[in-house]
């Protein structure tokens, strides 16, 4: 029985390190980026019925797991409030020390408003460098601004 | 007597406002990006002398808040460790639900190791759309590898 | 010196006690919703040049309080995470103990994504009932799908 | 054994994406508001012994599970006190940021006390817009005046 | 200026501390209960224009922090979540120890709902007793019930 | 293996839904008020050996439970610091909002100490009344002065 | 004007260094143990009002401060639930350590119940020895066994 | 499979219940006082392998987690930074209430440093009093001054 | 099956006991330092492939449990925020007494920058001295500085 | 009036950045390390009435300010449990990521106890280094085992 989407983020992973599967090879499976697909693997996104499918199957999870994939998830990827993994707080670190600086510049350009985290794509990509390569990421997402009524 | 950088940010968000400064000006005056001056103007990086000068010029500082302007500050900038504000929530949110996302791939392309936030630079654009601009970050750090002693 | 738009918010929650002034009569004064008056002179809206001036007239305001009033704030009008007021405590209830009904019929009914709290309104009315009146609210916020990419 | 309510609203959940049950054909076969129904089998409500058996019926549970369905659960559906899932931090969000705006304005109309969380009831609709379909919620609260004494 | 409740609660116990003012003499001249009174001056409830002017009149307040008596304050008389002062944490602790055990008995006597905290009267007094005189409390709330819609 | 009192708990919660046993029952078998009856069964207070056993048998618990209901627990019911329990949310809200008042008219009766919660009694009743019935609760706990030494 | 008992102690701290006063000269002067008068100076006991007026004389305190010493104090010494000063954190860890401990031994020895820290004393010595000084603490309070009803 | 030091703990607690085993005999057992030993089988301390054979045998324990007994543990004993058991709370208070009292009085007599709670012993006795027999508690531990360097 | 890091850690602790492996052993078998390698195991590093398989054989550990092994492992190997053992309190004792410092010699030497958690080795060793031996430890991080942009 | 050392701190901060002093210097006045001489001037270690005397001098403190360079602080140099700064949050991370390390490799070199973090000192130096110079830091603390007893 499973009664948690987390569970079967759990049989994912568990799959993914006993096979050696890529999320690289994920996402071409489904034919959609590899962001969004490894946010879909990980409990984040909701799978339709056709990609669930491709995914039960490389993954070998029941007919109940792949149904779990259908479902919207309750997101948030994060054990505690403030990440305590390295990688991971270096991000909320950019939040935290730029997250004035991105407050005023949004405002600045665009008035009140948010940059939407629903209708919004992230890429991730190796810039080649020669003093040591960097982590590219081009994050978008639609400026929603507040309206008056 | 000014006893911590704080003070001077307030001094300047005062002047900001009761002057009508924009940030893009203040960026092209020190001759550096909107992102890292707009940062250092709300004490979250350092000025040197000259660039001190400038803006305290511009926001009418007494000598030793421009001082203050060339110490170390004490980084930070939200109030609370997750964000109330909602364009600063949502990128709270951003690292929240896409985090492991973010882990899987850097490692995927990377290995162990984390994109550096220090070694690291952020541009923030207007991206046209028909169906509603879009706000365009690019991040780039460098890829800082653990390594074995 | 001014240097956040909480202090305006304070001068006018005092000059509103200090003349009897009715929230009401703030919407009627610059022809938008009470919900949205109000919420703009707790310093979570941002007034455009005429609304700030009118505003700042009824308030008796300085020029440096009335230049605030345009600004995007930094918006939480909750002085805690878990509100201690018992009027906002039966709203973080609502969200507490509905939130995962809210969750699931919104899902069964649009699929997965979000209803916005940005393009979003409000209005608060009395409904009469002879066992007592009741708070009668409409909340309404157009549905943000997530998209694949 | 069971031991507590929130191990029959997992058996429910287990069975309801198992089976492809919607939560409007629960509230059809007792006949109640999908709202109330939902929030009942998700462990925040008591049903009464014929509801109970309805529904142990629909998701095939034990016994011992119809019998913890007619027990007052404990209350309170959310992980954490600030909810990660961004559908229902939009709710938090509008708790947080309209918060001190719904307060000002039931104690304008009401003057002091609350609106009930528990002689309440919400109706979630979608509801049609050619700029993208909303979400309308109607909350309804008895008003409860404080007393002096 | 005086811009929230909280200062006159201030100016309120200065002056009873400095005039050697009883809560029970307050009570008296209001005519009403010693714990609304003083709950009413602590800033938890809010008077009456006549009830604020004798208040004001005893207290020697301003005609401004007088106004302030009449607005619904935002309530919560706590520093911290949970209480440091002795006196007080032995009630949080009654809570926390016989919680479990009011909700079972309350639930068993009433069935699904609660006792109201707004429809609400406490009596305190002096009980006495050769073994040491008692502290004896009665609290009076309306049961509301969950009803199903 | 039992390993904490917790567990047992667990155990009595179990048999009471799965056999239908009401807490005054249980108060009536061993001879005490059904506060502290309940409170006890709910790991809060100690058995002595021949109110566990008679507990025990009524719960059909085995002999190694039946050794821990006479074992000092370690007390706390909540499992969060502010409950989210509704019910028990308002007893947490009385004293939060009347906190200050209790400690106010304690203090002006009695002066400084504590009233205790461990020479304690509590007695929950339902008062009739037309306009809705109410629940009576009368706290008596002795009052401790804090002594010089 | 003074509005809390914590000014006064910033009052006493403040003529304290300034003037070069000891605690165990305090004590003296009021004929009661170094340990209460401490806590008492340090608002968490209360004075009569012939101490009050002997702690006033030496600290130089007004009238109205000398009237606050004579009122019951919230207490509470310690700025965060957990102490980061590492003199106070030692007396935090040796409650976390060893909680435990002095739970079982002292059910073991005395049954279900608690030691007072209300009819409580202390008496901090230097305790002599080649190896190093000792501190030498006895904690004395009154043992309260929880009792049936 | 035993993979942390509390699993043992468990299984001690668990067998002690069974067995009816007293921590006075423990301590004799092994020839130590009563506190240390009690907090050594609570996970707090460390045997040596001649201790933690006596006791793995008094308490029936497989050579594995008789193994573990021998590992320094990880220490800290209570659930929660506060503690809920009443017991334990008014050790955290005593900390709370006379801590900036205990700092005053060790500074005042010893100078800068701290009363180590490492070379630490604690002696927990019944102190018979006609008024009711008290718990008495002596702690000693040396005192660790700050050195400059 | 296995599905996180953690699992492993939990399986060579166990294995460590069990088999009485020192850390020191399992350092020279990969032929790298104690601190690194004891840090990988404990899953707060990433073994390659020849590594992880003598960890592997070393512990007994399943061909999947060495696959774990060589994923990069959400790091934090502390329970809580702040350390409850007290040997790892000490070090974050440190860090908040100590800090300020850090942080103003690391900035006059350098100026504004960090020194890297990354590109770090630390090197634990016993400092022989007659006053009692002392634990010696060496730090090393590069110095990454703030750069304009 | 001064009320605490933090407010000689202050004093301390403002005067440095007006006048340009360097930490080092004021080690040379004093002749101490220039690691014990900040975090004494940052109010974490005691001054003698010599040291204060000359810090006095040369911060242009007044003899209040001065004479409370003399008393023991309250230390904790952090504004918040986790630290925002991203130079104090890399060793907050050390702590966090090796903290299980440290733990193991002390135990197994000296068994239970603990790396004093007071009988401590610590060295910060330039380390240089072709690829970047690197922060160096030793710190040496007098290991401090449990005792039994």
């Amino acid at each position: 029985m499973i009664s948690n989407r987390e569970e079967v983020t759990q049989l994912i992973l568990s799959a993914k390190v006993r096979k050696g599967i890529k999320w690289g090879k994920v996402a071409e499976l489904i034919g959609l980026s590899k962001e969004w697909t490894t946010a879909a693997c990980l409990g984040q996104m909701t799978f339709d019925k056709e990609q669930a499918e491709k995914v039960g199957d490389l993954f070998e999870l029941s007919d109940e797991a792949t149904a779990w994939l259908q479902v919207a998830p309750y997101k948030g990827s994060l054990p505690t409030a403030v990440p305590t993994d390295p990688l991971l707080y270096r991000w909320y670190e950019i939040v935290n020390v730029y997250g004035s600086t991105i407050k005023e510049l949004i405002h600045e350009e665009f008035g009140d408003g948010i940059m939407s985290a629903i209708d919004f794509s992230m890429d991730i990509n190796r810039e080649e460098d020669p003093k040591g390569d960097r982590v590219n990421v081009v994050l978008s997402g639609k400026f929603l601004p507040y309206k008056t009524y």
